[in-house]
């Protein structure tokens, strides 16, 4: 899900160096049948963190009632005190994390979104976004539906209310027919437990199952932590309805070619999950490789920009035969504020998150591997900290292909005109950056990391629109007029 | 505006003293075309505070965009730093105060209420209570509108969202055509301030001029605070519609007669404000007068109850000749959130608010004086301080009818049941509160305190339903089932 | 006790109406051989509130360890709260209240101040003000000793911790024979509750019981919520050791005749509170009678300016025969952060808290009747609010005599050049505040108010230095240099 | 520094796995002659913060006075606001990292601690922990000294306050030849920074050089991060002086063979700092190497457990030639309060942070690395979630001896009971965490690592009581009772 107020491509970026990454934007959770089905859902949203820092929530329904909580924070701070886990009874949940935004980031828009329907109660989570939202919003208050969010999951409430359909499976169906994007769901009733995927399956959502109970989550590593087992995926364009009876599976789209996500296996993805039976671990070690026998170079020492460069390095290291060390040290104590205090030290930015380590370093020639290079700034910053540490020749390796578009299914990207790759040339580039080399790794080379002979140019397996603008679906708001202002029925309060 | 899961007669008191007095539960307040909109209405809800003290909220406009700022806590704690004032840009804007409620106080439920409609944003504050929210509510959501808040208030908003009509001022008269209660709203669109007052012009609004800016409030102390002149009282069944050329009365409703709030002058308003052309604070102490006349009695020292029996006595001491004296103290820091602190020292609440001021009541034949007594546990503990400081005898003396209904219109008020006066006799009352004689104005004694000759049967004059039982209006929700669970989109959050 | 680096005649007002008020610092209370102790501390607290809203703590002992509370705000907010008084065990306790303070209001500087000796644990709570404690302190300084906050109340810690004598009663009498000024202090160890009088008695201390437990507080109100019963006042000089044997009195000074405040009659004591066998409630009357005989005016009603004068003037109706009335509404609702919001409507101060109640003042010859004149400035407000609200004429009469010097014992007030009249005539003050005329209580007539003769000029009865210039002790401090920089081991920390 | 009421040996841990590791206890940090000087520090703190994460404080003089700011929570999120670093003012300032405990964790604790000394203001901080505080605490109290923290830190203050000297330099070299025990201090007065050094020299403390500025720090990533260049240790037993003269060295003490803490190396120091002319992170990997060496074992793939087992994971696959891998993934949003949740998912605490990687573990023979042995709970929980994953073999490697003894220098350690290799023979330890094989680097191992050819057993180059039980100092307080009841004239507030 994404906010209308503050779309992706206009975001700044405000911390130290993550401003200078990609970053996905949700995770979600559910599970149907388990006793303390709120813990196990905060222990799912801690394991999807690194989908989304910014807030979380649980909604549970106990057979009576539905209760929500929403949080500004990590999922550590505030599900893991037992008095809230106890506002939360009932054998079914869905949870939400989201990834923090600098500008309207009010607590109304943090999900699970919940609304009364004259059917039932009825909640939802949202991975993705949606790229019709404001066409259908504008649409639906012509009708008199009432916005309190500027989400544009709520869209996806107001098409299921307005619905003229009876059931809510029909319901539901009815609005996803109406809507265009990315989007991985899971939604609660009061006598289901619903997941779904865009036709195109480009954002992830896996089944699990434990001791009875059936889990649904972004990404299999949500599953290991609470001992769960991976069933399947949901498939792309698949609505899965799960009740006591077991797991309905419907396919109200008509079968289509999936486009999944390659950045999930570049950087999104948690390196032990799993997607589409492969190891995001071994496909990182496997770009490292690819890296190396594409973009070879003689050094001394492979040191990764941690912590999303090391599969990769590992890997570049193994099929290099150049030792793999440490050189650069990531102070993980990093806070969510850190302001520069002054001008006389201002540009610390990097330095507060990592620190050359100039044994490894000193009088080496070092091939640093990074997942990706987005603004550029970063790189500027470490490639200088390592030259400052008395390294005799700096080589940049990077484990994706050169990043020139921006995403709108729902991850957090600059506008294209602040993508470094969409202005320069790799050789420009590696002049900005101060490298002695510069090398990405083909779109080819990619896809043979993730398993394929190279990339259909036709009907693409993944979808990379970041690196190829080649977007799988219509993107209707971007067409139109997208400044509606957005005031909503709650504003923040303290 | 009440909460619908939070009935007024099925609330529970829960702090010290005050649970044993009738609550109103709002007040409202717009001003149009000032500088300072919002500084001028944070300092028109101070002046409305004892209308309700648990949450504030303002909304202006300032030609581009609205603002909302909603705050739990008193006016003071929350609308008088620069910083939230400067984000209430424009020269149009509306407030509301929001009684303390004990259990679905979350901030979805305080007002203004905001939407963004078709034809622009909206905001409403209402003080009052519809008798047919819950019937609207189930309708309105089985067309489809997402409710986000457990408030009678939001049915109006999606009234007027959904309504055919094409200009806003009919939608809002097509929305006020269906709506049944007690209401006094201020609203402010992109164009406008508008006012209404229900066709019985139960809850009062008064008009008033500022500089060339036009100003609604509750109450008339809200005209002095700022210096505004009061210009006359927006009618019962009148809608005014400020704009820069003026004011434009409607009248979408037949003529009726008015009925008045009585209760707002023996209780709810400041005794410095005035309705109907009449001073509070003298009928207040005209009904002392005519409750000595009444209800005479041979003694010392005529003792207030502070401090709403203080204007009483005043007029109680002048027409008996017995002197006035302050024979009780009230502590003014009692906090909001004292609870007992253990079981040796229960039932401390009335002496942490209340003092016996023996050197006054010592020996004496005293006559206490307040304006009603609702569950009495408040009077029973007063008589008894009064005792044990060594009052010879006690009379107690009402400013009021025996209160026996509960009230719909608005009012924080106990269930029937819980009634003093619905479950006993006066002189049951007596000997439960433990005094040598009580007595209570009779219902033509306060009609004749507020300037009438007498109560008229056929057509009161007033609303007295909380003496008489007489309610003015039809009760749709009350014939009903009114168990409808509700759970909001939005869910408390810290 | 009081700041050195805020000393009182330093310190500028910061709140609405109150800056124009002279207030006493503090409270103190202790209770020995109760359970509840903490309970019964916090009601105590309570009751004492109006002498100290900043902060406020409890510390009690529990035959083997302390336990101390301390927190910023009422103690209604903070000590009601069953965790915080489960906190608190034993059964003897001591508390204190701190009047609010503009700068350095750390927590540091919350009383009780606790101290572990070489003997054992000791607390201690102080109402009053020491005249050379800053000389103390750089000696004690000198000799090693660490200050950690900046209150007085430390420096008789560290005398006490540096006697030479052995046992704790000694060495606190060693440590009051080095300390001027006035105090009342209620001090807990691990054996014995103690009180204190400074040897004119300035600031008040009685003695109570209840079942079996000793209270002591600094007003009789205090006794009185929690149902004990006064025995005595602590005399002044006298030491009150006490212990389950009982309450032994020890005279550590040589008998003087005692100068207690007067203007804890005037202002300062809750009216309902009794000093020296005599009703406070009665004295503020009997001071309303004086003024009407000395000062008389043909007028058509008495009106108090509330709440402090309200007492003065139902005496000076009385006395007089002019009609007694409510013609100033006061606002209860007045927060603690109240800033003026604007330019254009600056000024408001008075308004916030007060209204004219225009019915009962409007065509009419006013008498307002307030306590004291401080800078000036509320009552130039109020003046003016009447005369708008119609008054054809205002007589301002104070019930005490001009306010011209500082108070170094424990009262803020402003620093002497602020005060009106060390500026002006009285005819120049009736003419800065604009009233009609202005007269002042005689200082004979606040003494026979008091139930004297006249004051005895030779060694009055009373500290009325405020009113006379008159100061009972040396002031050490004032003499030297004051303005020793003061920083502690700990700062504010949030 | 430590509290004496949570003495080390007695703490239990409390958060996730980190309770089952050794914890230094603090940071310091001190700058002299450069603008912005709290900026520079509170950056020195960010990168010292692994040094203690509970609290953390500055304090700076700007020629006039000192300011003193003290914050619970990480440097990060408390000094990094532009407001806080402006009440900083100076160009000298030392600040404080403070190590989390569960207990008395008071703001009171939290240092640099000042105290106003007749001769001028002084403020220190401290690491380490002297072996005989109560002592001279006691001591102290009996003389008359107040204490208000329960850290030896003042003890030291009280030391310097009460000493005969005249000249603050003597009055502190008095206060050492008092003290026992580790500790590095840095102390600003009004005209010096002072860094001291146990004349054994157990804790780091380093001197910069950045701008014609004087930098102290514990660590030299402390220096990289402002950019300072590192100068040389601060020796053991020595005393810097710093002025605008410069750097003045004293030595008090006699000379003595220095006994810097062994365990900095192993875990304590960041991987990036600099000890004793040696590379912390090529310590590690030595290490790793003399492991691979003294403990082979057949395996297919060497897994650290991260972050602390990284670099000696990486020397062990050098020098075995297993190929290196992230067999485990950490998850670094684990926050502050994670607590189980419930019965049903007790012991999930190791799964919070770590997820085995299956792809690269499963039927796999695993080497895991990792730095020490505590209780050995996580170990436990680890090596079953390798397991889990499918290791057909899993062999541990830890990076030094085993851990038998406490340590009373300042480091956090369980008391002896607890240690695991303090009741269990290895061959039972591996039984107990279930591993094929569990080897330990013998202590000449540990020693050749640090560049060394052995342990000299007469006179131990290092400090290594945690490993031998050979404490270099002697253990005053630990021959006495110490079980002194610490109540402070400051406890905590809200």
């Amino acid at each position: 899900m994404s906010d209308f107020s503050l779309h992706p491509f206009a975001r700044e970026g405000a911390d130290g160096g993550d401003d200078d990454r990609f970053h996905e934007e949700c995770g979600v959770f559910g599970v149907f049948g388990a006793q303390n089905a709120a813990a196990l859902t905060a222990l799912g949203l801690h394991a999807l963190q690194h989908r989304g820092q910014e807030a979380a929530g649980i909604c549970t329904y106990d057979g009576t009632q539905f209760y929500t909580e929403r949080h500004v924070g990590l999922v550590d701070d505030n599900f893991t005190k037992p008095s809230v886990i106890a506002r939360l009874p009932g054998d079914r949940a869905i949870g939400h994390n989201r990834y923090s935004t600098t500008g309207d980031s009010g607590i109304r828009n943090v999900q699970p979104l919940f609304a009364e329907f004259a059917g039932g109660g009825f909640a939802v989570a949202h991975n993705g976004n949606l790229t019709n939202a404001l066409t259908l919003q504008k649409e639906l208050q012509r009708r008199g539906s009432i916005f309190q969010s500027t989400s544009d999951t709520e869209t996806i409430l107001h098409l299921i209310a307005t619905s003229a359909k009876e059931h809510l499976v029909d319901r539901i169906i009815d609005a996803l027919k109406r809507i265009e994007g990315a989007y991985s769901l899971v939604c609660v009733s009061e006598k289901k437990l619903i997941g779904c995927r865009d036709p195109l399956g480009i954002r992830p959502l896996v089944l699990g199952h434990l001791d009875g109970a059936t889990v649904l989550a972004s990404e299999t590593c949500a599953l290991d932590i609470i001992g769960a087992r991976f069933l399947r995926e949901v498939e792309p364009g698949e609505m899965v309805v799960i009740t006591p009876d077991g797991v309905e599976s419907i396919r109200p789209f008509e079968s289509q070619r999936s486009r999944f996500c390659i950045f999930e296996y570049v950087y999104f993805a948690r390196p032990d999950s799993v997607h589409g039976g492969t190891s995001v671990y071994n496909v990182r070690k496997r770009i490292g490789e690819e890296l190396a026998r594409e973009m070879p170079v003689d050094a001394d020492v492979v040191v990764p920009v941690p912590d999303s460069g090391t599969p990769a390095a590992i890997g570049f290291a193994e099929a290099s035969g150049i030792p793999f060390d440490l050189g650069i040290i990531r102070n993980h104590y990093v806070g969510r504020t850190f302001i520069e205090p002054s001008d006389q030290i201002r540009n610390m930015g990097v330095k507060l998150k990592h620190n050359a380590n100039r044994a490894v370093i000193a009088g080496k020639r070092v091939v640093l591997v990074d997942d990706s290079i987005v603004r550029g700034t970063t790189s500027l910053k470490i490639v200088q900290m390592v030259r400052d540490a008395g390294a005799s020749e700096v080589h940049m390796r990077i484990a994706s292909p050169p990043t020139k578009d921006s995403c709108f299914y729902g991850v957090d990207t600059p506008e294209k005109g602040k993508l470094l790759a969409s202005r320069m040339s790799i050789s420009e580039m590696a002049s900005y950056i101060n490298v002695d080399s510069l090398a990405f790794l083909s779109i080819d080379g990619l896809y043979r990391a993730v398993g394929e002979a190279r990339r259909n140019n036709d009907i693409p397996q993944y979808c990379d629109a970041c690196f190829t603008g080649d977007y799988p679906t219509v993107l209707t708001d971007r067409s139109g007029p997208n400044n509606i202002r957005q005031l909503s029925l709650l504003s923040d309060v303290s």
